[in-house]
């Protein structure tokens, strides 16, 4: 760890896979298939080890992402995202072509009218989901009314074949999610569409999944890891935060400032309703008050004593978005060996 | 245009061109040596340009940039960094073996005495600048009492060489540059040290850096580029704005709502005391309210004709974080044509 070059992205891989089984054994218990969201760590390893401990497939939020990890040889991916466009089309028909279950989601008629058009002569249907917006405010429909007009379209396009709901539900959400798919599931029987799948998600909520009954899936990513904004949320402690940002003290310029060589392009400006961009392990009083891009500055009490050279560990404000600043992640073992892992699927924007 | 994937990073050259040209042409009239940053582009494809219209040399923030400028064949570096660690002094020695000229930032003792220590046995002295902080509140001495002291341990250190002094000025900051710059030269001169160069920098007060008399050199970074916030600041135009991200509208959930392909991971959450997460060019009306990390929401008046599959072009409110984000950038030449181009020095954090 004393050679290592700094700024450095470590995984203590003994916390990670303690995260994995806790969460795999409440969603086991709840009767919830778990399908864990890999924008987190875009890492085939920590993809496999999720599987390994139960869970149903994966979810990518990008067709790159995916095609990383059906390069892995993982064989059940739901990308939520209204995929648009030819060349994007085509890749997701090549990706589906050579796996063995892909679901998409949709939220409207242009999306799936290309999905359609993919698939037509697909000799294995593509798997839709309708996304709900129950109030987080992104992507879905307003209603159930146009969930079955959407479902109604994805059964008539021969290719396409229709499993159910998913949403990305507001915090705390659990009743908004429920009376939303409760009214979906109704609008739908009645007309004689079947609907297999709730997929519902997100980690600020983990711990309360099983309040919402009609999910049969939970999709899940930065519980991985954790991060400070689960900890300040109460989800999860520090000692249970597997991800950590290595930096260097570099200059101490007043007795109550400090400069690290960790800034925006490893930290970044994510502050999720935060003070501060981060959580330094060694010296908790401290606050990561601003960032320049390869800079981090500290404010400080006088005794908090640091001196050049010095090294902190950061618990970021945000996982998600700090795994994918670099192209190369250090494994902590358990034999506390560091050992370099290309982040696989970094960089993926399409 | 219509065939390239989204989100995708697009660089209009003749206005990059326009760009570099204008403000080697301040530079040259007011007797400024200019040294680009190229952390905003990390290609060294524009810092040769840059270096043909007449920049002295150029600027990076890491090592691993300047190794990567350096691979190039660009011979005049300088990395505004304390560079901290046996690793890094390694790299550095290195560095300074195959390339033309070397300096790097210090202020503090235990990095002079690192960086004498990798130097001792040079042949060619390491150039040092004395980083001064004149009230940014990043790195630097606070007096030039402070600055003579770290002066004389560069002059007494073989291996190293004083050239002068360097400050990243706050805002509006050529009152306060001027004056810890005077002071220092004063103080240097009394001790018989000679002060060769005062290096400033920073894009927002970029058409003021001719109120800095003392300074000879000015570093700067967003210009080439310019973005959104130089917009809001009255340094440029949207017209002068040579980088944009494309996106894709992929839902259009309520009458007010869009959603873009692009969100934290290409956009970043760089805030810059703006509101919102850019300009939207085709829609000026169009407010970027927040971004997951695969999103962008958009709210927008009803009139806003928005349709799933529109395509969008981005002025991003800090350029140098954007194109961070993606192994490439895509040039469009004076034919309109798009070339990728590999961001050769992304992601090198060390």
């Amino acid at each position: 760890m004393d050679d290592i070059e700094t700024p450095a992205v470590i995984i203590d891989e003994s916390i990670a896979d303690r995260n994995i089984s806790a969460f795999q054994k409440y969603c086991s218990k709840n009767g919830l298939n778990l399908r864990p969201h890999i924008k987190t760590h875009k890492l085939p390893y920590f993809a496999e080890k999720q599987l390994a401990a139960g869970a149903q497939g994966i979810t990518c939020q990008k067709i790159g992402e995916a095609e990383v990890m059906a390069n892995a040889g993982i064989g059940d991916i739901l990308i939520t995202f209204n995929i648009v466009g030819a060349a994007k089309l085509e890749r997701l028909r090549a990706l589906s072509d050579r796996i063995e279950r892909l679901a998409v989601t949709a939220d409207n008629q242009h999306t799936i009218e290309g999905l359609a058009s993919a698939f037509a002569n697909s000799q294995r249907p593509l798997n839709i989901l309708i996304e709900c917006d129950t109030g987080a405010g992104r992507c879905g429909v307003q209603s159930p009314e146009e969930v079955v007009e959407l479902a109604k379209l994805v059964s008539h396009s021969p290719g396409l074949s229709f499993d159910g709901l998913m949403t990305y539900p507001p915090v705390a959400g659990a009743a908004a999610v429920n009376d939303f798919m409760n009214r979906s599931v109704s609008a739908l029987k009645s007309e004689r569409i079947k609907c297999n799948i709730i997929s519902s998600g997100g980690s600020p909520d983990m711990w309360l999944a099983h309040e919402q009954p009609e999910a049969t899936e939970y999709r899940i990513g930065t519980y991985i890891y954790n991060d400070r904004s689960l900890v300040e949320r109460g989800v999860c402690k520090f000692a249970d935060c597997a991800l950590t940002v290595l930096a260097t003290v570099v200059s101490t310029p007043t007795p109550t400032r400090s400069i690290i060589d960790a800034g925006s392009k490893m930290l970044t400006s994510d502050l999720l309703d935060l003070d501060g961009y981060g959580h330094v392990l060694e010296h908790p009083g401290i606050r990561i008050a601003s960032l320049s891009e390869e800079h981090g500055i500290l404010h400080h009490d006088v005794d908090t004593s640091l001196s050049v050279g010095d090294r902190i560990s950061i618990v970021p404000n945000h996982v998600c978005v700090v795994s994918n600043m670099v192209d190369t992640v250090w494994i902590k073992g358990r034999t506390r060996e560091l050992t370099g892992l290309a982040v696989a699927a970094r960089g993926l924007v399409t």
